[in-house]
């Protein structure tokens, strides 16, 4: 492989990199171009405008992975079934053009007759893997819609999606909570946030919890600027309460950006679970890994 | 007493009663008048309007229960705290005329250092106990706010408030399952709401199951139309796997409108947890039973 050409194509935002033949970033290009805002039929132009100018041809692939292959993006890339590793998500790459576009595809698994499904995430945790020289663990990827993801000798054994920042904005926004909570969320107050992880954690739901934002507003006894912080601990912390403790001390994997990492690891820490953050760009080094592992037939 | 006007002034909807001397109803009305479509200073006018031609002065009680305790309406009365009693409940009332017309107060808990809050919920449970002739028990209200409570020796000794109906709602009409779920909620189906109960009492938190509307119907394993009602299943189950099942075969009380009751009623079977409904008008009862508690000084 001369190059790899490495798109990260989510719901509303597009990224792309150029890496070297020795997976060096040597550019990076993003824009506003998520797959919602692409018309039907309009992937093609949009790929070309933003590799515009990088290299083509024999011996330089491309790969996108995220949104673009879910039924309302490029082309639909099937989600590939849990456990499965670098190579077998490698092996059903959804080739737009043979040999040198490819979607990796998702990854799905099921628990008590109920499938999950994430896109995007799963090369972000053979990223991560690949930059810490690591076969297994539990790598955590908050957002709207958080994922845990075990990993177990180098294949993604399972995973559970927490639609935790998709609840908070919705409490936050459109709930009654809203009229209790400031406008804007200010500053975040650790110590409001470390109650509401405590509190998640010792009761038995977020639909009970997510009250408490009210009865303590009532009683002024929160003042407002410390409630969204707080409300962010019960969400948190509703995560945290439905994950068994990973054996001895063996730390969690955080991958995401710097801000939510360090909630997620001031949360973890309250219930003694070290952390560590995977290095940055787990997305063009994930691409970079399955590309590795792709041999053209 | 000769008679008692009784008032069930909620947030968006107000309901009078004349109860006679035997605490019999003669006369029902109600009026879209909430205490959030009554502007500053309206409520006597309000009042007045709708018991206009009942009995007034000496010997006729108006007792109102409901949100028009709270801070936004007629007139604040402040939370009596638990455990209590209907006598204790009754010498709380706050009074806008003494001897004529007076306000029921909520009632308050505390558990992990957070306070919770009732207003009107606990006239119904006294109105039910009354009704039914029982002093302990645990009694469900089902609705946007669920509240669990628990009586013992004929006081209300602790109670839990569930944001059951509003996150149904939120997840409805503002989550990303809203673009999965058809636009109406349509005839309820029992083995798809069946099927949430079951998955939300096997799993640990609503964020997490929720997301299994969104993966249920990217495998086109459930057809739209039942999956409100799957919904509807998970938050109600996510609601009692939070409870400890009441010792022996003690029946849970549910108060409530008959399709809630009816939909808590199959819930609460899965559970092995049978139920008895309470006869309506608890508000008209618990509103008579504090009344007669209530001793003129």
């Amino acid at each position: 492989m001369n190059a790899l050409i490495a798109l990260d194509w989510g719901t509303t935002s597009l990224r792309a990199a150029l890496l070297d033949a020795q997976g060096r970033v040597a550019e990076e290009r993003s824009a506003p171009r998520g797959i919602l805002g692409v018309p039907a039929g309009g992937f093609p132009a949009v790929f070309e405008e933003i590799t515009a100018g990088w290299p083509r041809g024999a011996g330089t692939l491309a790969l996108v992975s995220g949104m673009a292959g879910s039924r309302q993006g490029w082309l639909e890339a099937p989600y590939c079934p849990c456990p499965a590793g670098f190579a077998q998500v490698a092996s059903r790459l959804a080739w737009i053009e043979p040999g040198r576009i490819a979607i990796v595809p998702g990854m799905s698994c099921e628990s008590d007759g109920v499938p999950d499904v994430m896109r995007g995430e799963e090369t972000q945790v053979f990223g991560a893997m690949a930059a810490m020289g690591v076969q297994g663990g539990t790598f955590v990827l908050p957002g709207t819609h958080s994922k845990w993801v075990r990993v177990s000798q180098g294949r993604i054994e399972h995973f559970q999606t927490f639609m935790t920042g998709e609840f908070y904005a919705l409490l936050r926004q459109h709930s009654i909570l809203s009229r209790t909570l400031p406008d804007a969320d200010g500053e975040p107050d650790a110590p409001a946030f470390e109650r509401g992880v405590r509190h998640a954690l010792s009761q038995g739901s977020l639909l009970h919890t997510a009250f408490s934002v009210r009865a303590l507003a009532l009683f002024e006894r929160m003042p407002p600027a410390q409630m969204p912080s707080y409300l962010s601990g019960l969400v948190i912390g509703e995560e945290l309460r439905t994950q068994h403790r990973p054996g001895g001390t063996e730390p969690v994997c955080l991958i995401g950006s710097e801000p939510l990492v360090k909630r997620y690891r001031g949360a973890l820490g309250i219930l003694g679970i070290p952390t560590r953050a995977a290095p940055p760009d787990s997305t063009w080094r994930g691409l970079w890994a399955i590309a590795s592992t792709w041999q053209p037939s």
